[in-house]
């Protein structure tokens, strides 16, 4: 077994992009566990946009990450050591919540095994991200059968799942994402209506033509002028589920708003953010759903596997210049066979 | 009877603030009215920021007032001459809807005279104005008792009837008014908890001391500044109902939007826009509750009276540099004697 432990430690608070300089990758001890913990060999890291806000030390939902701490983040992996009762070796957990090789926690949650789905489906499809999804569809957006959904970010993580979800709610489903090859998986793939290139420079445009009847819900994962398009097409009482604005949060100065705000008020729209985290109570109900939806076949998921804990800045960094294609992993050790 | 129908006609949409070339008033033939239509001496003008906003030709709720047309307005008035058989002379209605002395219609509704209340009452806490401060708050802001309630242009025609509904639900009611006489009166006769003066210059800090829970709820009339300040103190779960954004309305260039905005996601924000005219039908229920809560005293009103459609241009601009206290309304000819 390992007796050293890789770690990423915020150096610096980024200025627009993440540099080199802001994240240090250090070698500390293994850690011990003590009373009540666990040692848990980390698995996947799951970086998300959010992870960016983190690093800065504007008022968020929760405390920035401080500097010289390690970097926090969504881990999922196996119990190594235990002295907690509710966990033994070979359990596969998440909550680590840490960029590094080997975590120790006594705030772990069992990943539930049991469905027989692999491990990447538990950190992508199925864990925050499916999650993330499927509450802001469903419980923020609401969209009804026969409206036109627009789905931002179409081929990501989160952005996939939506859609689909809106398919099988009977929406039209428009997608907006970068590049001809994402579109073609929202489309083909992921079985949306439709899908807008934003690359291709015309989103305004190629919106209204994607969707001539208008916008009457807006699942909104990237934020600028991305989704000022989307606002700027909205029927009379559209609903806007806020779940992120990607696109935004590299930048310096001013942080983004929109510029047709106003829309609001004119189309009489109802706009609301959510986090995951208000969700957690209720995943267990939701996973019953998305499990069959993922067993039948009904939500396709793909996950953006990047090896290496060296790799999880430039992980990060593809959410951002948009390279990745689904939940962007970083493998940090080999995943567990599991049912 | 007077021979002449002076009327405001839109010579060209305003740059910034109105100005006095934007509109002309000019002497029209007195109107005579067609099969199916009455004319209608008009007593009041009911002026709003959103006439503004009507003066442009941004993409909006309605069609922009076009250049050459009379303005577009809020009117109250009594029939001349009738030739439909739902009105006949000496009937209050309202509905001309255009900025002149006499109105032909065919469109007009019954102002509910046998409330026993008068005209300006019906023109101001009564009307369109009231109506969009109890449709605003309890449908869209929807407060809790015990919750803190934020309005803005608190002494305003709209904002001081939502401060009070929310006084009745049980909320803390925190107001934000431009002056030390609009404060005291939010608070000495509209019966707020506490007022915060804008015009002092640290709106930000005396909203953080006035609301020392945070903001639940946020009435918002006045965007700007004074919405920032408010996004920047909302609590987890805040509702915001956007009614408008009075301070941006005469600003050139790009419309404003808030620098907060992030808010939306890191306080999981529900932002709702609404227009009073989605409310008509729903009026005669409101009417019942707000005329019992007016004629008890637990709903006080004030309103803000200019003589003579000479003054029309100038009665609205008095909302927009804050000199109104209460409903702005401009007298047009003598206020009948009802009930």
């Amino acid at each position: 077994m390992a007796t050293k432990n890789r770690r990423w430690i915020l150096r610096q608070r980024p200025s627009g992009d993440i540099s080199e300089t802001d994240l240090e990758l250090v070698e500390a001890p293994m850690p011990v566990p003590g009373d009540g913990e666990i040692l848990v060999r980390n698995v996947y890291l799951m970086v998300a946009p959010t992870n960016r806000v983190w690093m800065s030390d504007i008022d968020q939902y929760m405390s920035p990450v401080g500097i010289g701490d390690v970097m926090r983040g969504g881990t999922m992996g196996v119990v190594v050591e235990s002295n907690h009762p509710e966990f033994k070796p070979g359990d596969v957990v998440e909550g680590g919540m840490a960029w590094e090789e080997y975590s120790v926690t006594s705030r772990a949650r069992l990943v539930p095994v049991e469905y027989g789905l692999p491990l990447h489906a538990f950190a992508s499809v199925l864990g925050n991200s499916g999650m993330t999804a499927y509450f802001g569809l469903l419980d923020i957006a609401r969209p009804k059968a026969g409206e036109t959904l627009v789905v931002s970010a179409a081929a990501g993580g989160v952005g996939s799942i939506a859609a689909q979800i809106g398919k099988l709610l009977g929406c039209r489903v428009v997608g907006i994402a970068g590049g001809e090859r994402k579109c073609q998986l929202a489309t083909e793939e992921f079985g949306l209506d439709a899908c807008v290139d934003y690359k291709r420079g015309n989103v305004l445009a190629d919106l209204r033509s994607a969707c001539p009847d208008g916008i009457d819900v807006d699942f909104e994962n990237v934020g600028g002028d991305v989704m000022d398009a989307v606002l700027t097409h909205l029927n009379i009482g559209a609903r806007v589920a806020l779940c992120g604005m990607v696109s935004t949060y590299n930048a310096s100065g001013d942080w983004w708003s929109p510029k047709m705000f106003r829309n609001i008020i004119m189309k009489r729209v109802r706009i609301e953010g959510f986090l995951i985290s208000d969700y957690f109570p209720r995943f267990p109900q939701a996973l019953d759903d998305m499990v069959q939806w993922v067993k039948d076949g009904q939500i396709k998921y793909r996950v953006d596997i990047v090896d290496g804990i060296e790799n999880a800045p430039a992980a990060l960094n593809r959410l951002f210049s948009g390279a990745n294609i689904g939940k962007q992993l970083v493998r940090l050790s080999p995943e567990p066979a599991l049912g």
